[in-house]
């Protein structure tokens, strides 16, 4: 029996595609490319600073790589607009059935979140959904001044519950999340929403699901 | 006048969209979204495994990435296909003015080259366009066991050339590598080939080129 189950956030319970969104109603027909680069920039600022040594936090990470994807793409942006994209990280919807899963699998193990995140964007997401009572605890990245797939960040999972790595189940989405926690020990279901080819660069999950939802039907 | 003028390999001396002719062969249409996928892989993987703390070296990574793509894009390869592919990372071919501004700039310079590309792979490619006479040192992240933007990388020049970062111009066609340079310290001359938009993450480049011609003309 896990110690908790620990979730990650964007991808995984908060749908990052509602992006795309709030882009094509700014620029009509160029919402979805604007929207996947930025998040794509995103992730890779985090993983470039941190293997620099350098640090920015999550919220000014998330501007920088708007600023790029605009800039890439040739949309420019003015303050209004900008502001816009950016409230949209803060309000992202959950995907349908989290409000549905979280409730009972709350009731049968701690569950947190373990995100990149800062901690004031994950606190806005999760209130903005009303998810706060679901969780004993909403780590984020922000503490070990890094980004996932470092170990310093899973390990906040093993201080929060004090437990050993295999005690964790933990969730996400993004395969290389998926990989990062897989390679720190957890126990690890991917959720492969968008039915992606797996990632080669470490060993395979323990879980594959399509859904949160075959979470409470697994032997965890 | 700087100590010594050190090259990023892939994308900025070879031409990786040499892959793509490759890819085309075995899968015709699909040759520049094959490439371009199993490039952006074997970037991510390096980063992603540095920053997990993990080492693969860069020719199992430049498989695992072929693997990935390949099945992402649901392109499956038996071992001769993925033999050439591979093979393709061997023999690139050096973009057109690189035989013509070498030779100019190895007599007023020592030049280098520094690249995540592993030893033997950087010999052969270097070999293979009759580049070697024109660099004191070919450095592979290899003896680092990380990648590319860790500062460690970059070091290897100072040790190589007993030089402070400033007395050091480092050339890269590839904004994430600029960055990386520039946060160490480097004078960078970015080689702008793609006329994309700057990285946002650190500050921008000393130099920005459309070809490496113009290196003869910057007053390093």
């Amino acid at each position: 029996m896990p110690k908790a189950v620990v979730f990650d956030a964007y991808g995984t319970l908060f749908d990052v595609q509602g992006l795309s969104q709030v882009c094509e109603d700014l620029f009509p027909s160029r919402g979805a490319t604007l929207s996947e680069l930025w998040r794509r920039k995103q992730l890779e600022y985090t993983w470039l600073l941190a293997l620099m040594g350098q640090y920015q936090d999550f919220w000014t990470i998330t501007r920088l790589a708007l600023h790029h994807a605009s800039g890439t793409l040739k949309l420019p942006l003015d303050a209004g607009q900008q502001e816009r994209l950016m409230q949209g990280f803060l309000t992202l919807p959950a995907y349908p059935e989290v409000p549905v899963v979280l409730p009972r699998l709350s009731s049968r193990y701690p569950l947190a979140i373990l995100s990149n995140g800062s901690e004031e964007m994950l606190g806005k997401v999760v209130q903005h959904n009303r998810l706060q009572n679901y969780f004993t605890h909403l780590l984020s990245a922000e503490s070990t001044r890094t980004y996932k797939p470092s170990p310093k960040v899973y390990d906040l999972a093993i201080r929060a519950f004090f437990a050993v790595p295999e005690k964790i189940v933990f969730v996400s989405s993004n395969g290389w999340d998926v990989a990062g926690a897989r390679a720190f020990g957890f126990k690890v279901a991917w959720c492969n929403r968008w039915s992606l080819a797996p990632e080669t660069h470490t060993s395979e999950p323990d879980w594959t699901l399509e859904s949160l939802e075959e979470l409470e039907s697994l032997p965890l």
